[in-house]
């Protein structure tokens, strides 16, 4: 990348927008001038880059003119209502809402596993959902080891993919119940301290929350697989900022041997082995929080099945299910320009 | 039950000791004299029984004579030290370890599933483990209506199958950290607050940690199906006193009907189904904290199986996990007698 860019982030204020900021600082993104734009709500308010003030703006239509590259994190009503501004303005969007994710003109992409679906014309790409970018760091690399079958997927899913005031909530209602006060749930249905409850979306005809589903669907465009079969359980639980899973991955023909995966992972980019059986050290969202990698750990024969394995996984919900894929897709398309 | 017993508990001090206690009062339980047993450090305690001051003993073999009942509570290596003393005692021992879950000369019985594993001469009855009895709350009635042929379950374990010393590091340490203090993990080897982590039992040669392996073992002898194909990843979260889980059951033949599913389980003792998809209530680990049923309820065809359903369970772990258990095994056996 030899140029600089004009950058636009819509939903700055939110804690996706706060990684943003750290990343474009962290990784030189190659940035001319900065702007950041959210609700009118949020107008007025001053973010610090690179050590110097930068005032939010109220999100137009006219406030896209000039941008090169925007980053739009700020939900799907909203993704709808300015995309069509900033590709006007002729700026590569990356959308982090799920407006677009199922979109077939619309690539959906996680860059270690399908960068090609982004063809030379596009411009607006979606980001998919956190818990479906985590999942597929840890399964997608086994491809190579054989044909997949089946997936089955448990969460342990982060307050953070509620956005902050969900993660307010949680250190704030645990607060007071360790003050031996009632849990009074603001953001959530359901009391949020110390307990965990299945996740908080609605119900299609299916039986599935729209979080499952998401993670269903998604899975099979970014995959190239629409036949995959895989079944998702979505479950909120008292952590702050990264997703847990429990997989099972069920092969056509055998299960790989357990070395090979632990290669073919650890040889992964983005992907980190956390698999120490003797000292009982495996992934746990702590470790994973702030951590760019995807960690991958408890990589097991399944003894149900007689071609199947099982592991358990921890990914920052901010960083790779999030912020960070955002960038590394903006990254990797201004790089092929 | 016409008689009263003499009845001890030994293990009184801890977690599962004090529910005992409670249970005795609330359920009637016949007794005569009560008798609390714990180690040399926690004798001279004092507890509260019926609103009488109760002193506890130090366990010695000398201390289980005149017992008719005896409840054990405090590790494997207690119960092999002490069951020989209760059992030449005449006492009928319930031991809550997993000491002598596997022998296969002692029955491992959850009433409501495999009470006829009890035969007329057993004195020394097995409580299974917490995670294996929640889980076949709900997995066993579905026999009625098919073959079972596989279960995979993950689960959402609370501090509580930790003792209590568990319990107070997840408050204790939660306090801390929401103090902006580090956390300094003491009874567990990592940090629990706002974290969760694979289960810090000792992984075996097949990479199925302690707990895991006891559910599969267990699940197996309790439902009689030595060949049952069960796959388990045992996780603890940062919830106080109930498990919950995540469990997918494929049948030989075809899946049941959805609402014979909710009907079998809303007639099983012990269940009760929580599943109003409208209202996103489902089951939830404070909702079964304190309540002897197990909740079950996300209800739903396996959407990668043709014969599969998914389902999630929250069960409180020091009653129908432990304590709640081993007086309903006291019960139905002092019935028949």
């Amino acid at each position: 990348m030899n140029h600089c860019f004009s950058v636009a982030v819509l939903g700055a204020t939110g804690a996706v927008g706060a990684e943003f900021l750290r990343l474009f600082e962290t990784r030189e993104f190659p940035i001319r001038s900065l702007r950041l734009l959210a609700s009118e709500r949020s107008a007025g308010k001053v973010l610090k880059f690179k050590g110097e003030d930068v005032t939010v703006q109220a999100a137009t239509a006219a406030a896209f003119e000039g941008v090169d590259v925007a980053f739009f994190s700020a939900g799907a009503s909203r993704a709808l209502e300015f995309a069509p501004a900033a590709l006007k303005a002729g700026a590569l969007v990356v959308d982090n809402s799920s407006a677009f994710r199922m979109d077939p003109a619309v690539p959906l992409v996680v860059p270690e596993i399908n960068l090609n679906a982004v063809g030379p014309t596009d411009r607006l790409i979606a980001n998919p959902n956190c818990s479906a970018i985590i999942m597929l760091m840890a399964v997608a690399p086994l491809r190579k080891l054989g044909k997949i079958e089946r997936v089955i997927v448990s969460t342990y899913q982060s307050a953070s993919g509620g956005g902050a005031s969900m993660m307010q909530e949680l250190e704030e209602q645990t607060r007071e119940v360790l003050a031996g006060q009632p849990a009074r749930p603001n953001v959530l249905p359901h009391p949020y301290a110390f307990n965990l409850f299945s996740h908080n979306t609605p119900i299609n005809q299916h039986g599935y929350n729209g979080e499952e589903w998401k993670v269903i669907e998604e899975s099979r465009k970014i995959l190239g697989m629409p036949e995959l079969r895989i079944n998702v359980t979505c479950v909120r639980v008292p952590v702050l900022r990264a997703h847990s899973q429990s997989i099972t991955v069920e092969f056509v023909d055998h299960a790989p041997d357990l070395e090979e995966i632990r290669s073919v992972l650890a040889a992964s980019p983005g992907v980190k082995v956390v698999d120490d059986r003797a000292n009982n050290r495996f992934p746990t969202p702590l470790d994973a929080s702030g951590n760019d990698d995807v960690l991958v750990g408890r990589i097991r024969r399944d003894v149900s099945h007689p071609s199947a394995i099982s592991m358990f996984v921890s990914g920052d919900q901010l960083l790779k299910g999030a912020a960070l894929n955002a960038v590394q897709v903006a990254e990797a398309v201004l790089a092929r320009a």
